[in-house]
């Protein structure tokens, strides 16, 4: 029920995630009565779906604490029971990122080892595909909390993307090691003194992002949050420049009918839709957030990045990793690891939306 | 001296700048050696200039604190004294930015009721001119530093913008109230309860920065910088793309070559250098730090900024600004401002490079 165009959105993504992969079976969590009419309009997907009635929406003012007393009943919130019960293996929204975040960590919990889940996108670079996080779920981090994150980065990078060797790096004010706040000077000196198993490259700046210069970029979720919206944000004020220019004198627009394709090519290879789909790492379960004002192209690519996390087993790996990890930790001079909550592992079979 | 291609660059930028400025006098702080040979080639410029030999250079990768030690006889130690001693109104370097901050800190002192300077810039968004402070020289800010930032971004805007009341915004992860960390909700409330003389449009959010919503964009250092690099990196990362696509086929090729004109117009729209020259807004003098890696056109748009600062008489600006709202603020229920340190002003003839 969540997104601008929810449901309708929701259908459409569905509809297409469905092109993609044919074996996939959804739990469609909301207002039956509006998701009927939706699901009834397509045969296909209607054989491979279930609408699950919810009474209740989480909407987007809903603070996370009011989601999490009052929304007990919520769409959002049965779906992610839905993953902790083991009847879906993931689940995908594109509501109120606070409240699923909250409500995900209360009901999954963090995997062993990690204090803090984040949220993380990988995203167009010059070069390849970049990891990012935390893009907002931490607002304040420390030394531990980044180490995680570069842990779990390096996990999505060589299990999703399946990079061999995934570089790391540390997102900062400059490159030398006297710059920054404690936090990343603390986390950086972890990540090159500990015996690690990860390809530690040292701090990165803002222009590195897109330059793509490390596979893997690590950041409080203050800092990852305000750095990749002002990324959407540029891009958005290219195209509208380019297009003005272009479409102001008769020679642009000539030259711009004649490079059609390839201006639309263009436009493909940087259209946020494909992009769509921020991970929370780190819960015992796979969530993925689909962007609140994407469209049903967008949505189906928020279902794309979840079924690839559950396929590519990336919570497993982090497991995996993160007792290395720790093992190093304990082993070396750096702090160590929070103790890891005592969660089980629950493998579900549908993809809850 | 500083900066990838200095000294010529530099001269170069000083040539480009009288075509602008034509009553504009300089003082080269430098090796006379190198600069004597360029400088010579112009005729026009030598007239109005004065190469006063340092022999000391500060690296790229020198400290601050080595730069304040160690660096009394560099060209930039001894610019920044000539803006102290009057014989300059205002000093431009393309060097190393840690140590001419802290040198200019220490030498010109920070203007009364203000703690901490900052390194400010505007830059083009989707609507007009945006300052953005701070961006690098404060990593860890609190909310009386934001309440600074934000007088001193609200006075260059009024001031060198020209605009007549220019809107405020803090930068972080939401729009609401309760999001971000302590120092951002802080500073929110004293511009949003104090009786200050400032249009205070509440929180903004990464995108916002090239939508252009608001004149003025207050930050801590580190956010910034990371900030505004990533939208350099994006910016790059964008024209690449585009020429690849358009380069890509033989269509591509004939369009673009028919629309050459406009999208050399974009081009230069979005061109860095016409935005070349960070203004460390704070001090008592003026100060203007280029990009090390600009050309001489670039370098001619520092002294451009710092020409205007002075003729626009930023710091009488925020003198006078920060006297009204110290009292705004020690009527309310808001902290008060830390106690000004006693400098006194002093008025300048040339601009130091």
């Amino acid at each position: 029920m969540g997104g601008d165009n929810a449901p309708e959105m929701v259908i459409e993504g569905l509809v297409l995630a469905l092109d993609r992969h044919p074996n996939a079976r959804f739990l469609l969590y909301g207002d039956e009565a509006r998701l009927k009419p939706f699901l009834d309009q397509h045969g296909r997907l209607r054989k491979v779906s279930e609408i699950r009635h919810a009474d209740d929406i989480i909407t987007n003012d809903a603070k996370p604490a009011q989601a999490l007393r009052g929304g007990r009943q919520s769409s959002m919130r049965l779906a992610i029971n839905a993953v902790k019960d083991g009847d879906a293996v993931g689940i995908i929204s594109a509501g109120n990122t606070g409240a699923l975040m909250a409500m995900a960590k209360f009901v999954l919990k963090a995997l062993p080892g990690i204090s803090r889940p984040a949220i993380a996108t990988s995203f167009p670079t010059m070069r390849n595909k970049t990891v990012v996080l935390d893009l907002g779920a931490n607002i304040e981090c420390d030394a531990d909390n980044l180490v995680q994150f570069a842990v779990m980065g390096e996990v999505f990078a060589r299990n999703v993307l399946g990079l061999d060797q995934p570089s790391v790096g540390i997102l900062n004010v400059g490159q030398e090691d006297l710059k920054g706040n404690s936090a990343v000077k603390v986390a950086a000196a972890i990540l090159q003194d500990a015996d690690l198993p990860i390809k530690f490259y040292g701090f990165v700046e803002g222009d590195d992002l897109a330059a793509g210069i490390v596979d893997v970029i690590v950041t409080d979720g203050f800092t990852g949050n305000i750095s990749l919206k002002s990324i959407e944000g540029t891009a958005k004020m290219f195209a509208h420049y380019l297009r003005k220019s272009l479409m102001g004198s008769t020679r642009g627009k000539l030259g711009a009918l004649i490079a059609k394709k390839a201006l639309l090519e263009f436009k493909d290879s940087l259209d946020p839709r494909r992009y769509n789909g921020a991970m929370f790492l780190g819960l015992n379960g796979i969530c993925v957030k689909s962007h609140g004002g994407t469209d049903g192209l967008g949505f189906s690519n928020a279902i794309h990045v979840a079924i690839e996390l559950i396929e590519d087993g990336v919570n497993e790996g982090i497991k995996e990793d993160f007792a290395h990890v720790s093992e190093a930790l304990q082993g070396g001079d750096a702090p160590e690891a929070e103790p890891a909550p005592d969660v089980q592992e629950k493998s579900g079979r549908a993809v809850g939306a």
